[in-house]
């Protein structure tokens, strides 16, 4: 059976009218003064387990909770109802959006949380309720979250709810940060650390497909993102495949910063920065269609075997130097580049300009494998969606290089088969280890 | 002989006409592409070790690097020369302004310096510098925070320069954020930790005394903060007196968001709350003046036990609950209450309304004993100063409680005579310990 069957019969089968109650209902709908809210212990992993596919690992499928509550707790003064369309009249407010978000009590969320609700993101004439995702073991670390987010007193902050069901909490979700991941552990293989998030983010797919909003828009940080990414779109076959993104966004910064400085430029004066195929170091940070002040790189920085040989090298090093120094991964800055990675989908892109981001490469005309998310340069009218960019040129130096992280996206593809509902996985990973340092 | 004295002839001995060059000469004497900085050793303690009085412990006075170079370490990128006057007419920008931190590599820093370069802070036509105040020991994670600023790319901030030296840092510094403190060690008593982190704001007072803007407005964050605020201010003569604030406003923030919860509505309605005395376990939320909607607290809260009892409890053991529940301090929500401090002081307060801040008593209106640093209702016009409220009212509670966090603080300024000139410390410290948990 294949997983698109598979899921859609989950939603014929399994979702309750209570489900999909109105955010209005839902407002009036909340447990006052409930300061210490507790997990509540739901029948999961109890219902169905099927394979998708004849092989030695089995996918752990999530089974939505049927007939309780579909609702995340509610915290603290969040649990209070807000008549927030008087809001709407006198201060010109949108209609409130509901952000979801995994890794809810993990430090790149704790640094993103804020700038979310502070308005930064999606401006100052749009409230938002901020749904966290962790898991039983974060479960009180979400709260200390919810309880920072509530002595911040954001006046955009219109809800915060916790809860460790992704059916739960990805609920009407218009957005999924999804940052969740399990870290490598020692000795543990790049297959099996595929398969262990693969399977998180296979189960997150089910739900946002189950119950999520029809546009909700997707964007994957936990690594490996792109394969990641992928999974999770195979599993909402529902969602529209463009609404998934992979974040090559700090990848991008991190090139923009480093071209500058070679150039003795200030960053704000690079612009049209690609960064092709994977978050790994296969990754391609792209020289030849990247200009400064309006002029190709290449007319700037004549020295073509520090842009061959070292630009790209200490880009996607930059993770490991910076968790060396400062002894921990670089959240700040990751959080920063969700921001702009939201930004970009929300916000129209500056003319002749673009933004990187990995998306599924269905229909792409730069001649990529279809099937797979692939970092690739991207326009936006400002209204979440985007498209492709075309006018891009190409040497044999960047197919080359693009063709490698094309190769190891397809092979992780193939160890992800019973994970996307196409087969029996095959790991035949490129020898060496591409995982970015300080990502491990 | 007194430490004003002690001070002004710092000043006229041992500045050096370097240390005063202007903006526009400095951005022009950078180094470039110095990716790579390294703390240079500064000649340090080996100068004048003057006691202000005599008593047992003996201050460490910092002693300026006189003839060496004064600036601190630029960053990366931000070594780059830029032009910022084309900025400044084609985009309306204001002049840059220069912001010190202390504590630069420390978690709270980790939020805010993001906060202050995305220009939330001071708004989006204001470029900055910021200028890290670290240690020898935390140099590589204050590289490392300077590489996270890099990859952020935020166009308003055009200066970053690292140091450990704090008459290097705070170079024409216009803010000092000091948030750097030693936290308390095992067996270590009160008296100690108010001499260990006097001794640290004493030098930093010294430090902007010699060499800050003449107008450099100071927000102390660094616990015990009343204390550290009044010695940092008692070391700096030549600076205003009321340019100088101990951080209240994250309790005030807490006690708003409690008051909105036991009211049952949304925290935005909630003004007029003041937190009076020191920020300790004795601080005073003041729930007779603070009004929800515009109504006095006590007409819509009508539990008067709970008021006087609960209330202040709640707050201050808010930061103890979070440790619990987060296994870490409240960072964030810190940070956002320094950002809220700041704005406070660089917008108009509404009308009708004020904020806290921990401030000099001479000339309050309150009765309240002169000579502290002691948290107080504020109002300012937007231009960075300040006036006291006189608008309050009083009831024997309320008096009574402001008494004792009066007594704790000029017990406090006993304990620490030694670090302000103000003769030999006396160290009777009230009974009990007064630190709020969760900042040990």
């Amino acid at each position: 059976m294949a997983v698109a069957e598979l899921s859609s019969s989950y939603q014929t089968r399994l979702i309750k009218p209570s489900q999909l109650l109105s955010l209005s209902s839902r407002l009036s709908n909340h447990r006052k003064f409930n300061l210490q809210c507790r997990p509540r212990t739901t029948p999961r992993g109890t219902g169905i387990c099927c394979s998708v596919a004849p092989n030695e690992i089995q996918t752990p499928v999530a089974v939505p909770t049927g007939g309780q509550s579909t609702k995340p707790e509610c915290y603290g003064v969040f649990c209070l109802t807000y008549d927030l369309k008087k809001e709407e009249t006198t201060k010109s407010w949108k209609k409130m959006i509901t952000i979801a978000i995994s890794g809810a009590a993990g430090t790149i969320s704790n640094h993103l949380l804020f700038k979310l609700a502070s308005g930064v993101v999606f401006g100052p004439d749009q409230p938002i309720a901020l749904k966290l995702l962790g898991s039983e073991r974060s479960f009180e670390a979400l709260e200390g979250v919810a309880m920072e987010l509530e002595d911040s007193l954001y006046p955009l902050l219109r809800e915060v709810s916790i809860g460790i069901d992704p059916y739960e909490v990805f609920l009407d979700a218009e957005w999924a940060l999804l940052i969740g991941a399990k870290p490598r552990g020692p000795g543990m293989e790049r297959a099996d650390l595929l398969d262990i998030n693969g399977k998180i983010y296979a189960e997150q797919g089910k739900a946002l497909n189950a119950v999520a909003s029809r546009n909700v828009k997707v964007i994957v940080v936990g690594n490996p993102c792109n394969t990641n990414a992928l999974i999770c779109l195979k599993n909402a076959p529902n969602i529209p495949t463009k609404n998934f993104h992979a974040l090559t966004r700090l990848d991008e910064n991190r090139a923009k910063c480093q071209l500058a400085l070679k150039a003795g430029v200030f960053y704000d004066k690079v612009s049209n920065m690609t960064i092709w195929g994977n978050h790994s170091t296969t990754q391609v940070p792209d020289f030849l269609n990247a200009r400064i002040d309006g002029v190709p790189v290449k007319e700037v920085i004549k020295d073509q075997k520090w842009l061959e040989e070292e630009f790209t090298d200490i880009v996607r090093k930059r993770g490991g130097v910076l968790i060396k120094k400062w002894g921990r991964s670089s959240a700040a800055s990751t959080a920063v580049s969700i921001v702009d990675a939201i930004k970009s989908l929300v916000t129209p892109t500056p003319p002749g300009d673009w933004f990187s981001s990995g998306v599924y490469t269905d229909g792409n005309p730069y001649g990529i494998a279809e099937g797979l998310v692939f970092s690739m340069p991207c326009r936006s009218k400002g209204d979440g969606d985007y498209e492709l960019v075309k006018d891009v040129i190409f040497d044999d130096y960047l197919r080359k290089r693009i063709k490698l992280s094309e190769e190891e996206l397809l092979a992780e593809k193939r160890c992800t088969a019973h994970l996307t509902g196409e087969g029996i996985a095959v790991c035949d990973l490129p020898a060496g280890d591409t995982m970015l340092p300080g990502e491990m």
